[in-house]
């Protein structure tokens, strides 16, 4: 170890328990902390501001534009409203896409609503219209709908009144969470009525001898975390949004996070789960045993299926005991083949106390110093091509510290690392995650930008951003960084202003090129409404044939989270 | 530390990596290693004998006994197959359950035949007689068919071509990987087609960065295992029957193992699946991504369904860094309470390195002690109610070591454990392991025995041992043990003659209990033949329907493993 620490200038021991507070300075948790508030004022996202001018222009040709909704119910408007013409604007694609109103979705009337208010009373049943307008919006501010009606059961049993209601009327709902996601998955598109479970907020159970909790869907994650500290447990799960985002949103997304590479997928990790069919049918599948081989694992098909084929109610997860102990080093390697071979190497050495695996390239770190105050690069000024962030969490704090160390050393002696820091109080470890977690933020700042969330074979990774640099030539930036360890890319081109020449060359090339390599479009983010027509570049045809049997299956008029998910020309032959 | 050493007279430091051929030694494994041969002579199995009688019974009353049945196929007779009463006899339930051939079943002709040589050539359409009657027979001898075609395919277009034709002339087939079921899953129930994908036993890519190993589902567990070895991985499954078990069959089945506590189930170790569906579709779902969310995750429905969906073709799997670092306690707790405990603390204090915790109970380790030959209670012949054994895997051989020692040593100190030993070789480790691993053996050399595999919450898992001893009186031995840190018991009654009022007590008490406390009646070996009459104790009746659902949707005519898995009233509800 003396070697490590003589030869590195910035290398130092911690000496108290690091992180306790990590993420609670990054930016995305801080816009996501203000829940699906709706923003108002100057918006800092250029996506939305080109939403709007593109809705605008389609105001002026469109027969029944969004702003003509109130938020009152108008049941002889309402009623003509399938035969209108309505048109949604996709504006974050290469083509725009226009998604046409399903004709065959009955539209709401007064009495739909009064059944609706004995079912769950009147204050749970909302149209009032501040209240539908943040929830008509995500939290981006990127998609918008126009639904009349929101709902907020308090039990499995009123969510299934409602579905069974909405099923016989064929009303399309949409389920919503947090309504923290990335990819329309959890607004309206149109006028859908929105099913908001937050009421249902309870923990059912939780025993420290498992570590299994019971919980229902509309528990908060930060929320459930919080409750687990006081057993000595955690979440296997934690992102950004963790404030706001429920782990029913969580378990239909199939959430990721920056503890992937450590705790795993959510389908190796949720046991139960409790979902309501369109029809009504409350399934319950809310095992609370780590092992259960009796027929298929049905409750895996709701896993990331974005509320399309049921409401999840109530989940059953597996947490793990809370490490005592976390490191965390800022690392610089001199091109990618090092990354890799680090993270091989650091799989094989700190194995099971590794916890996160993050890397970004030196067009991110210039980005990210460029455009963030208060960010500095913990290396010298030397340029470095690649960045790597390693965390280690583990049950002995000492014995975990020297042994990052240890594995530090070997690695700079065997030229996989050029430079490196070990942050050695919270402080420190939060200013390294800044700079990983503070990209979204300078990326916004930087102007327009062309993000893609792409999961590829890790050997491939990084082939793609040089790829597209070569395609785009030296007047374009093209960042790459993201979750290393899970071999999970956010592929970033970042320019001053949008233009649809720059976007014809990225699209579909992108999606072409993951494909081509047997990639997913969608790491971990879904496909909601914003991929639901590019799934086959991940997919064979068979495997979409498959799914969209399932949904029809499950729910044949279509009602469940309507033009998301499954491509348009499968779920509406028709239209 | 020395605290321990000094006050326990067997602690003693392993100076050696130990359990290199921990379990080559283990019961289960001699037996699996003889692979599916069916073994004449006398049989060590009582159910076996128990079997054969009842078969001999049926054979003075049913039309058309097995023994009828010749290698050759006889077209004439065959064509009647179909219209004659043919009874199946199973020996090992409460009630014997008579299964009735599906009548719209087509019957093998020699068209059939000439047409499978066509697609797989004359040496992968087995008729002979011999190979046959090994491959009717799961390993037990348990389950035995009568099927007159085993065909071997070499490709996933093989299997394609032969399910296509199967499916349209309604011919039933059942898959069979190694024929190493517990419940008969693995072999036919009738005359259906044997389809063994043992010849596609290829590895067609390992990734050392990712760990991700893709092969043909015909690949032998073990072998997979050496594979890896050579680049420093292993599988994250580990079985007793790996010598013989294929990776198709294990993740047809959703096989747990002794590892389960640490690397998890294969829902979320398995990345991709190749399957191909009763009509020849191939569903190409061989992600090799450790994070992709597009669209339903269709592979999860695959896994676990032995085989009634379609047919495993190829895996695609994430493995891990094997460790350099492994130690094996045996351990003495006064009391359930203690175990639960210990377990708990654990999963807190070894954490990251607990690899194994297994349990079995004072009556467990006497009928072990009496039946198996040079195996000893390595604690001093104090009567303890429990045993436990703590297993760790880690990448640093000394800190594991005296970590496990410091744990041991604060659990002795807390009244949790009341005397142990920790492994100094592979010898110790080796018959630690014999006790635990022998007990199989042990039950079967004690006489009739009653075997339960069930999954229960596990404060209240060694309740039903107790239960049942106070249902059965002290003449019965009631013994339990198992997979603590998995909450799986085996739950076993042993007695010296099979007895149908002692059997009328057990059940349906046993699954009527397991229901009550929401365990499931399988944990870790399906529900094959054996248990599809039984779902309902672990499944509500709307989740079994959406089973029979996804069924019928994936296979309209039923010609997958018929007669398994979903209850037959459902599955055959005209008949």
């Amino acid at each position: 170890m003396e070697k490590w620490r003589i030869s590195r200038h910035i290398v130092k021991r911690s000496s108290t328990s690091l992180f306790k507070s990590l993420l609670s300075t990054n930016f995305e948790k801080s816009i996501n902390t203000s829940g699906s508030t709706y923003k108002s004022g100057r918006n800092c996202n250029p996506y939305v501001e080109h939403y709007f001018q593109c809705q605008k222009r389609h105001f002026q040709t469109c027969c029944h534009p969004l702003r003509d909704y109130t938020g009152n119910l108008h049941a002889s408007k309402a009623t003509n409203l399938e035969h209108i013409c309505r048109i949604q604007y996709k504006s974050f694609g290469s083509v725009a896409t226009q998604i046409q109103r399903n004709p065959s979705f009955s539209t709401l009337n007064s009495d739909d609503v009064d059944h609706f208010k004995k079912i769950l009373g009147e204050k749970n049943v909302i149209q009032d219209e501040d209240r539908l307008l943040t929830a008509n919006v995500d939290w981006m501010g990127k998609y918008k709908g126009s639904s009349k009606l929101l709902l907020q059961p308090r039990s499995t049993e009123e969510v299934s009144q409602i579905l069974k209601y909405c099923n016989t009327r064929c009303l399309a709902v949409v389920p919503q969470g947090g309504n923290t996601g990335l990819v329309g998955g959890s607004v309206p598109v149109f006028d859908e009525v929105i099913i908001n479970v937050g009421s249902m907020n309870h923990i059912i159970s939780f025993d420290e001898v498992s570590g299994i909790l019971v919980c229902e869907a509309g528990c908060i994650l930060e929320n459930l975390d919080s409750f687990l500290v006081n057993h000595g447990f955690m979440m296997p799960l934690d992102l950004g949004a963790k404030g706001s985002c429920q782990i029913g949103g969580n378990v239909s997304t199939n959430a990721g996070g920056l503890h992937f590479v450590r705790y795993g997928s959510l389908h190796g990790n949720v046991l139960g789960l409790e979902a309501v069919l369109a029809n009504g049918t409350v399934l319950d599948m809310l095992g609370t045993l780590r092992k259960d081989n009796t027929g298929y694992d049905l409750k895996q098909l709701f896993i990331g299926s974005e509320g399309s084929l049921g409401i999840a109610t109530k989940v059953s997860i597996l947490t793990s005991p809370k490490p005592s102990s976390k490191n965390l080093a800022f690392l610089a390697c001199k091109d990618y083949l090092s990354c890799q071979k680090l993270l091989q190497e650091a799989k094989r050495k700190l194995g099971e106390i590794l916890s996160a695996f993050e890397f970004l390239d030196s067009q991110s770190m210039e980005l990210v110093l460029t455009h963030l105050e208060g960010v500095r690069n913990p290396l010298p000024p030397s340029i470095y091509e690649f960045y790597v962030l390693i965390e280690t969490r583990g049950t002995d704090e000492s014995y975990d510290k020297e042994k990052l160390e240890a594995f530090l050393l070997r690695s700079m002696e065997g030229g996989l690392i050029a430079d490196g820091v070990v942050a050695q109080d919270i402080n420190q470890a939060s200013s390294f995650w800044r700079i990983r977690e503070g990209l979204s933020e300078a990326l916004v700042k930087a102007g327009a930008v062309y993000k893609y969330d792409l999961s590829l074979p890790i050997e491939k990774m990084y082939s793609i951003v040089e790829e597209m640099r070569l395609r785009l030539g030296q007047s374009e930036k093209v960042l790459g960084y993201g979750h290393l360890g899970d071999g999970n890319l956010h592929l970033n081109i970042s320019r001053p202003n949008y233009d649809d020449s720059v976007l014809a060359k990225i699209e579909p090339f992108v999606y072409e090129w993951t494909s081509k390599h047997r990639g997913s479009i969608s790491a971990e983010h879904g496909l909601g409404l914003m991929k639901a027509n590019e799934i086959h570049y991940s997919k064979s045809p068979q495997t979409v044939q498959v799914m969209a049997s399932i949904k029809k299956l499950l729910d044949p008029n279509g009602i469940l989270n309507p033009y998301k998910v499954l491509p348009h020309n499968i779920l509406y032959p028709e239209a």
